[in-house]
């Protein structure tokens, strides 16, 4: 089966007016939550770090760090807009793969629209081709690829990212199988990292060598013919089972960003169905953490593997535990990322409340499913089963949910007005003449003012 | 057991004075044998093309292209001067793992000395450590890694760069378990790409990314504690069957750079059993290509997975041919980077005697043996059986080799004046005040006289 090449050609020739209105938007409604998140987390002291340790090496300045002053060269500028979009873990997920198909896509085209002007059409077109051969890529081996312990959205990422930039770039079929070929021996990223800063790092990464893949492949930097689904391939090699045809049928019929869904709760998406449900109880009775005598939790197994924690002590760690997430959820309706602070991990009401929570696997559990059970100190069962979580496929948010987390996510780094015009900017991305000035419209103009005078 | 906890202690507190002499000399033929490679591949397209994409995007431009006038970051450094010292496939070999460890591991820390001047002992310190790194993460996963596909030159080298970077860079303990982890989390390398230009980029990538590991665990950007025995971490990850004890046991009590080998031919190691017996037939019977009815080999089974091109088109392709390999040794005595040009590939002469050799496995036969048999047209039948071919931990090169092979290597690009200096820097690397000189001497006056005038 030639799956590189079908790829490949599939990317350099499709067409933009192939693709449906419904499908467009909801690449808008991704590059609109994908900004948030990163001019969310701009301050973050994992962005911190990596500028301070980076920052130095950059070459030409043309490309905006998303939400601050500084600009940097479009590698760097991929390398750490990926990074500070999922450093709150509050970025999107294509379910099917566990993906986080925005940040290594869209790090590294909006890198790449500030070197040259992009107009939207084109931007959005290779935004979603970039998402399509990701999630492809990543459904052909999900999930004993995921289940091995590679970061699945670091290791199909990095062919979003070249997919994308080597559509802009205008490579043409045999460049594109080389870029293809230069991001499989590229593609790493390692579960046991998750807790830690290089973790969020993982899509940034992925964007920065998929846009290296692209530049290389460019001025005819050969690779594989086969890089996906050679014997050495990427495939055969990080895989134990792979459904290769998943990659290339119905290419251009179906659309995988469609399946693309966004996070109500700044944290791992498998939590969210026993948030949901805490905060469903907590609202309905007026629950008060004092009356609470213990918070039992029916889960889905992932949740326990992947945010198993049971006393997390600093913020980042309270993410990677359904506990702590669970005691936000009672105590404050709310899980988002004021509910992740080294603080509120560390309150003493949220750790007695955290410790009564327990939580046990249950084989039939959907990934989206989630059962409360409340023991009231008065005796009380309080019960609440969740059959769809909030976020998912069948309970998106909507555009207004969207817009709103979207605000939550940039107070205190951008004015009103200014997240206003960025939201607008987010909406009307397909019409835009240059796509960059999305990525300067995300900065304040005190940052700009700071930068200037420095 | 404490896998990455007790390298990462290893690496920062251990004292140069405790390397015996013969270790340090083995840094120095290894040094001397990594330059010449670069130097001698600086021109090839493969560099060119790689320089073309990616010098626009350079920061400060402190390091030296080896062989050339450029000067670039010191991260792009890394990353070109590890794909040209990797391009002929003339580098050194870690035969316990077929790890190439100089590229990885050089690269880096030379790059790294035209960032702040390093002395000698500082840099052949890190050198061995870093090859100490890499080569024992290589025999803990080595085979059921490289068989499933991994290029461990590249897997293992990310590690190799960041502990010498690291340890240049004066990190702590915490540190050092951090820069591990980031290099863990960019592990790749597939040997889908061998026979392309990706595939010497691979040290190439390994030194940059290693780096990068270094730097941003400099400023505490943090990874997991166990980055490479972890659940989901390298080890189980990337290899099927491993053993970790072989990272940690005899720490600083055995140098695996003492298993370092330099390949007298310029294609894979596994083809020098074969060349070698061919070249000795050759001169023992002084043969001539017309008499010769047929060449069979007898080989191990990595011959042929690896170098079982029947038609090579292109030189590059020649080096994965076992069968051009042999023929070249049989009509020009030799298999230099001269006998990989497009042009013998293709040369009648070359085609029609390769059409004479086949080539069979044999299970017995050991990595560095060969069996050569060759019947000549008038009934006469000579063998040859190679017990270790010419290069090999049993019949090593001598230092005189090794400068009989870098002039080789440096002809056309430097002056005989320029080479001899440069020599005798390499050979004198560990008393040096600023290794940087090294780099800057490999570099001939005319191009330093071209790029400074352009």
């Amino acid at each position: 089966m030639e799956v590189t090449r079908t790829l490949a050609r599939f990317l350099v020739q499709h067409r933009y007016g192939a693709i449906p209105e419904k499908v467009r938007h909801e690449a808008a409604r991704s590059f609109l939550n994908w900004i948030g998140c990163a001019v969310g987390a701009c301050r973050h002291e994992t962005v911190e770090r990596a500028l301070a340790a980076l920052d130095e090496f950059s070459g030409p300045r043309v490309a905006t760090v998303l939400g601050r002053g500084e600009k940097v060269d479009v590698m760097l500028a991929a390398l750490i807009n990926g990074t500070s979009s999922h450093t709150f873990d509050f970025d999107d997920t294509h379910l099917k793969t566990v993906i986080h198909p925005s940040g290594p896509v869209a790090s590294a085209i909006l890198a790449l629209a500030e070197k040259k002007p992009v107009r939207g059409e084109d931007f959005v077109h290779a935004f979603i081709l970039g998402v399509e051969a990701e999630c492809r890529i990543g459904n052909a081996v999900y999930p004993s690829h995921y289940d091995v312990g590679w970061h699945i959205t670091a290791t199909a990422g990095v062919f979003g990212a070249a997919a994308a930039a080597g559509r802009l770039l205008g490579l043409n079929e045999q460049q594109m199988v080389w870029a293809l070929g230069i991001a499989a021996t590229q593609s790493s990223g390692l579960r046991e990292m998750f807790g830690t800063m290089v973790k969020p790092m993982h899509p940034g990464n992925a964007a920065r060598n998929g846009m290296l893949a692209a530049f290389l492949a460019q001025k005819n930097f050969t690779s594989a013919e086969q890089g996906i689904e050679g014997r050495r391939g990427f495939a055969n090699v990080l895989a134990a089972e792979r459904n290769l045809a998943a990659i290339t049928e119905k290419l251009g019929e179906t659309w995988e960003i469609s399946l693309n869904t966004y996070k109500p709760f700044a944290c791992g998406i498998v939590e969210h169905p026993a948030i949901d449900g805490c905060i469903q109880v907590r609202n309905e009775h007026g629950l008060k953490a004092d009356d609470i005598e213990s918070i039992s939790l029916r889960v889905h197994p992932l949740v326990l593997e992947l945010t198993g924690k049971k006393t997390p002590q600093v913020g980042l760690e309270g993410k990677f535990s359904v506990y702590h997430s669970c005691a936000v959820a009672i105590l404050f309706g709310a899980a988002g990322e004021a509910q992740y602070s080294d603080a509120v991990v560390r309150d003493a009401r949220i750790t007695s409340l955290r410790d009564k929570v327990t939580a046990t696997v249950h084989p039939g559990m959907r990934e989206d499913q989630a059962h409360v059970s409340i023991k009231m100190k008065n005796g009380r069962a309080l019960e609440k089963f969740v059959e769809h979580a909030v976020g998912s496929l069948d309970r998106p948010m909507s555009d207004a949910d969207l817009e709103a987390k979207f605000r939550g996510l940039c107070e205190g780094i951008l004015s009103r007005t200014e997240t206003d015009r960025l939201i607008r900017l987010c909406w009307d991305v397909g019409g835009l003449k240059d796509v960059g000035e999305v990525a300067r419209a995300s900065v304040p103009v005190a940052a700009v003012k700071r930068a200037k005078a420095s």
